[in-house]
């Protein structure tokens, strides 16, 4: 093979990419039901975006593909979704708010890649910007819900904490500065398990007993909120989480969510509630989000609430893989020879003019090796055509699944087939 | 604005992502109902590839975004979607044949930007790999007046022409090697005109009286063809071209079609028929292709004919920018008071649930804040919720198109809206 994708990237091939664009369009008519509207930004932005305070800083350079123009403007491909959104936030003040925009498009990051993870990928991201209501955040929540319905996923889950809630409880014994440190170290639970995050705590000089005594808190979330309510009662961050949850009934998407205390994503600019996505079949989750509420401040100078929540397409693709999905239905107009060719496109018009997808032999075979053909690309129907046929305007239709065929006229195939 | 898109980039603000997801649809089924599927590939690619013989050779390093990874490894955002399609084709040769695939997707070429120019944009490519028939070449070329028109576009036309016809005419008074020297002069026509051709091709000391006589050569195709074969009779060239238009007849795009001797295209990849697209709105093309048959040999070592055309999205998105279209029914339902929200959550559950687009008060403003707002965004209708609504579970249903209002329940609401 002498040329290969780069490292850390994938084709997807026509059959995967068909399955990728269903996906796509699943997840898309979800968003647009609950209001969001796409934006397109580039792929690339300055880097000094890309390393903004609120972001991932300056270290960012080791995590993304950074390159300089011929100019040598820094650049650097983009390594999610949300720093783009805050930017053009920050520089479009006209945006009536709230913003409710959504994205399904690649990301890149320069992780070292493994199996099933790799430096391009997909994500489904949808956003509300101005709002500072939790209704914005159940909206998220909830549409990602459908969206993993719709994708025929069963027994995913949303684990949700509040960082406000978590950080008030740690503030009381613990540094406030030590509080970050802590958090990025549970942020590793998945990966480390509890065993890890103790040893790491304890390297930072942090006390894991208390930390690990909250961390562990579990039981529906009934009686979760009960016990913390009995301890920290007052606490807004709590009392955020109970409004989540009262929303979520509403929404009719209680069920799906799980209060865990351990919850506390990685990125810094997340300022209270938090969500991740879990299907079980991965240690680490499928999908995340949270309120951001400064991170815009940082790079605009003006306040602006925000949240919203990011599937990760590519990771749930892998899992949808090996799926049956429905076909789409498409015909395949044989001919018996080329004295015919006129007719054939002249019906294959016709019928794409009905909206059905249609192909034609374009490759000269004769009619046997074009019916095996037709059979072996999973084409729905064949029509064949011959002078006889085009005589008599009757044309066989052959049902390929139910191996069965008719004569019939062209108005009556397109009839059967819309 | 402290941040802003890199130089020659732009973001699509939602109402005008909208638009652009909109052409993209259109575009895409239309490419689907002929029968292409889809194909995802990465943005970047080897530097190898992208220089590879038969492209655009070393030189393209000057006309791309070219970077390395940390590992040294080199690296290009691709300038076109073939590309990456002959390395696709190249490198999986169980792929039956022939292989119909479409992209929509963005590319990046280095140039300077101008007004409406970037270097980040938008096309939309079918290709046709492994027939060499004709008639792939017609499907393509009906495929994209499909598009055309479904895109609202009215005048425009495809100039088609043959290279190799073109070719073996000027090899009659040409030095072989002045052959594609005097291409790559003409291919300037629509930026030159005619007096800078001549110019150019005298610098080039290329005798330039003949070959403006042939690239001036105008009238129906059918005269043009007439013309052609008195003196030129046996040239494949002109049997290709002849048979293209016989196709086009079949499937009704003829008076698309219109032969220009001057259409050489810059690329070398071609190797026979080429196509451009034509609205007359710019002084160059909105898209163009043809057949390419040596390409992926240069590639993959194995022949393999291959033809395709792309559309230039981003610069039909500036044609259709100021056209009206027609907006997507969608509902605000707002609330009197928060007593409510729980009801209002429940409809707006119900409504979507229908695949009716519905938003809600995300901002905490009163009733008639809350009414302007779903004015000012393009709601289609506001349903009001009040205490009293909800208990008579009638609710008032505002047209905010007709200016009327009905209190209807909420099953004849949704009847009304699906």
């Amino acid at each position: 093979m002498k040329f290969q994708t780069p490292k850390g990237t994938r084709d997807f091939l026509p059959d995967e990419a068909e399955k990728m664009q269903r996906m796509i369009d699943v997840v898309r008519s979800v968003f647009e039901k609950y209001g969001f509207q796409p934006l397109f930004t580039p792929v690339f932005e300055s880097f000094e975006l890309l390393s903004a305070k609120g972001g991932l800083g300056e270290a960012v350079k080791d995590e993304i593909y950074y390159f300089k123009d011929k100019s040598d403007r820094e650049l650097g491909l983009r390594f999610d979704l949300t720093m783009p959104l805050a930017r053009v936030v920050a520089s479009n003040p006209q945006l009536q708010k709230p913003i409710k925009r959504y994205v399904i498009d690649r990301v890149w990051r320069y992780d070292n890649p493994q199996k099933l993870r790799y430096r391009e990928f997909w994500q489904a991201d949808i956003d509300v910007v101005g709002s500072k209501s939790l209704l914005a955040d159940a909206e998220c929540v909830s549409a990602v819900c459908e969206c993993m319905e719709k994708l025929g996923f069963k027994n995913f889950y949303i684990r949700i904490n509040n960082r406000k809630l978590v950080q008030n409880i740690f503030e009381k014994f613990l540094d406030k500065n030590k509080v970050s440190e802590a958090f990025r170290t549970i942020d590793k639970l998945d990966k480390i398990g509890l065993d890890g995050v103790k040893k790491e705590l304890e390297n930072k000089k942090i006390d894991s007993k208390k930390i690990l005594e909250i961390i562990k808190i579990n039981g529906s979330n009934k009686e979760i909120l009960q016990k913390l309510k009995r301890e920290y009662s007052g606490n807004e961050g709590l009392d955020e989480l109970e409004e989540l949850l009262n929303y979520a009934k509403d929404f009719g998407i209680e069920n799906r969510l799980k209060i865990d205390l351990s919850l506390v994503r990685g990125l810094d600019y997340y300022t209270g509630l938090v969500f991740e996505v879990y299907t079980g079949a991965y240690a680490g989750s499928e999908g995340g989000g949270g309120r951001y509420d400064n991170l815009i401040k940082n790079i605009s100078g003006f306040a602006m609430p925000a949240t919203g929540i990011s599937l990760g397409l590519s990771r749930l693709f892998e899992l949808m893989k090996n799926e049956n999905s429905e076909e789409k239905k498409s015909v395949f107009v044989a001919r018996v020879n080329d004295d015919v060719l006129g007719d054939v496109v002249e019906i294959i018009q016709k019928l794409r003019s009905e909206g059905i997808v249609c192909r034609m032999e374009l490759m000269e075979r004769n009619l046997s090796k074009q019916l095996e053909y037709a059979n072996s690309i999973g084409a729905s129907y064949v029509v064949v055509v011959g002078p006889e046929e085009v005589k008599k305007k009757k044309f066989k239709l052959k049902d390929m699944k139910k191996k069965t065929e008719k004569e019939l006229m062209l108005k009556d195939i397109i009839k059967l087939l819309i």
